[in-house]
């Protein structure tokens, strides 16, 4: 099997873009990728989608973005698996590479949100939950999920308050990203006043939707000889039951931890040698569990990590160093792509104000669903 | 690159399934196509689906699937490509292969459309086209094939009745598929009087909807020593533009030519090496665009074909052995995998009345959208 590597990345910043359309967005974000990596062609492109049948009435993504970037003819294809699309499409992307099926892959994650109306993204969003067994009950996303804080806070005793620095590091660190969607600082005072949305999250425990495209290009390591480079040095995925009530045990995310055992066995690797982490901030009990499904927390002390400061770019175990999915934004099918080209930032030491100390290994992991579906991808700087 | 070839294969009747819900259908060709695999378990399942958002609120459906198919926790993920979206799957399960990443990986299609309103699933279909350009004016997916099937009998001279024997030949193989939608025969008279859809197309040049789930099991070929097996000897994928308007030549397949072409070299074989052909009959046009892209007519002869016998059973190009999209249905993420399922059945012998005579290579097309995404897979019977 080929090592495969990243060699240009671009992304679009994550906004309200009513004056961009969903191919518009796709290909800013590939152009920006094609400059990047210093090529005019491609053999196949990937595309991490979820929403674009439901929202926008555009299946079919892939020939419609190939033909609009300049890509004509090109192979392309969508993966969807919900929130994870973007890590599913890289994955995807990878095999083609590793295969040899392909000597050059652009996996793109896209997705345009903000044109519909709030409710309608809402219900849109209960298509990552069992449609039959959740979301014909009414229950939203968001309310999924505060069942599960709910249960944890109760179950290891926590305050709502305990989750704060969760928020705070990830807008903190997104204040430097101009691609971020929001630039506002998070306080203790401001989580704990800010509007309730599904109890116990609240505003500030929730990331925002937006429209953004992220795009990274993935070449043979081999045709990289002589020059420092990053290499994807695991990908693995798992899935868990769709609806949560299946689940012998809803506070451990079982697919969170069979897919980072795979990828430390891949890559060599214990929790301890990460460098840094992107992981799926989509609600901070998130955060908490991913922390404890990937061996970095125990049982029940995930928010331990966030009130010690480990967290922080300058912590033992950085997370979100972009903004993550609460303050960066979370355009569905497209955050599993902004997580990894993050991921690159850091590698190649872009990071200015929150770029973590020397690192040579990142870790990225995306899901999709209530912990249903998800991808944990290792990328590694190695030396010419 | 490692070899591919299928193990086991399975599919549901493709029907108004009003009794069995999408995941119930997924689970009768995943048994059924273990049960032929002689296998208990495997390494990754990739689900061809097209409208399962749109039309169920589902997505997420490899967690969904895997679960209910008693493949808890394996890696699972959607792919679309619009109608295209089961050959692309099975293009995504044979790099998984091909890469060394899995050992054995499950490619699905599964499509459920008859629970909605025939208005809602027509919206539906129409994002296959270009949503911003082609949808917004209103045309309906059939509209767009009436369209090129109009220019092409302008351009060519054919008459309407001059499609028939597409229809009659793929109605004749159906009568003995049990897994067919439709069991009746056409005739010429029955074809000209049927109810016209969008001139020229009328019901008989039109395939049905339908719901529907065909599955293979792809293992390396390698693992099959000391057997006869059916390898993957060509997987190949091209792109055209998504709208029509914006080809050079409406009545071109390109991407079925660049896709053909590009099989064609992989397997070292030339069109008349082909045994026989499951094409993507979509609409009786659609047939002819494709032999004459794939090599099989000159431009604007494919209807010959048709008239002369090739393409029966016992012809020398035999295509819609068990009845093609026209007949058997076209359950439409689902219909790639019904494609090759029926690749081996004849590879295999299975086919009864319509067995082709000692085949040995049998190619199958895969369209989505109007010719926008289409794929092409070669397969072979190689002995022990």
């Amino acid at each position: 099997m080929r090592q495969v590597a990243t060699l240009g990345i671009g992304q679009t910043k994550i906004d309200e873009h009513w004056e961009h359309s969903l191919r518009d967005l796709a290909g800013e974000a590939i152009l920006a990728t094609m400059q990047d990596s210093g090529r005019l062609t491609i053999d196949g492109l990937f595309i991490g989608n979820m929403l674009s049948g439901l929202i926008d009435q555009q299946n079919n993504l892939g020939a419609l973005i190939a033909d609009w970037s300049g890509l004509r003819n090109v192979e392309a294809v969508k993966v969807e698996a919900a929130c994870a699309s973007g890590a599913a499409a890289f994955r995807s992307g990878l095999m083609a590479i590793a295969s040899g099926e392909m000597d050059s892959a652009l996996v793109l994650g896209i997705e345009k949100m903000t044109d519909s109306h709030p409710y309608e993204v809402t219900a849109a969003l209960a298509s990552a939950a069992d449609a039959d067994y959740e979301g014909e009950q009414g229950v939203s996303f968001v309310g999924l999920n505060a069942l599960i804080m709910q249960r944890y806070m109760h179950e290891f005793g926590w305050k709502h308050a305990d989750f704060a620095p969760f928020s705070i590091n990830a807008h903190a660190n997104a204040m430097h990203n101009p691609c971020a969607r929001l630039h506002m600082r998070v306080t203790p005072e401001s989580f704990e006043k800010a509007a309730m949305i599904a109890s116990p999250i609240n505003l500030l425990d929730a990331s925002p939707i937006g429209d953004g495209a992220a795009a990274i290009l993935l070449v043979p390591a081999e045709s990289l000889r002589n020059k420092p480079r990053i290499v994807v040095t695991a990908s693995a995925s798992a899935t868990d039951t769709l609806a949560i009530h299946d689940r012998v045990d809803t506070l451990f995310l079982k697919a969170a931890h069979l897919s980072a055992k795979s990828a430390y066995r891949q890559a060599g690797l214990q929790p301890g040698d990460i460098n840094f982490f992107e992981l799926h901030d989509a609600f901070s009990i998130m955060a908490a569990l991913s922390l404890e499904a990937c061996g970095f927390a125990e049982r029940g002390q995930g928010p331990r990590l966030a009130l010690d400061g480990a967290i922080l770019p300058q912590g033992s175990l950085p997370i979100c160093t972009r903004g993550g999915l609460k303050a960066r934004g979370h355009p569905v099918g497209a955050t599993g792509i902004y997580q990894l080209v993050e991921v690159v930032q850091q590698l190649r030491g872009e990071c200015a104000e929150t770029q973590v100390k020397n690192p040579k290994i990142g870790m990225a992991q995306n899901i999709g669903g209530s912990g249903a579906t998800i991808l944990t991808h290792i990328l590694k700087l190695a030396d010419a």
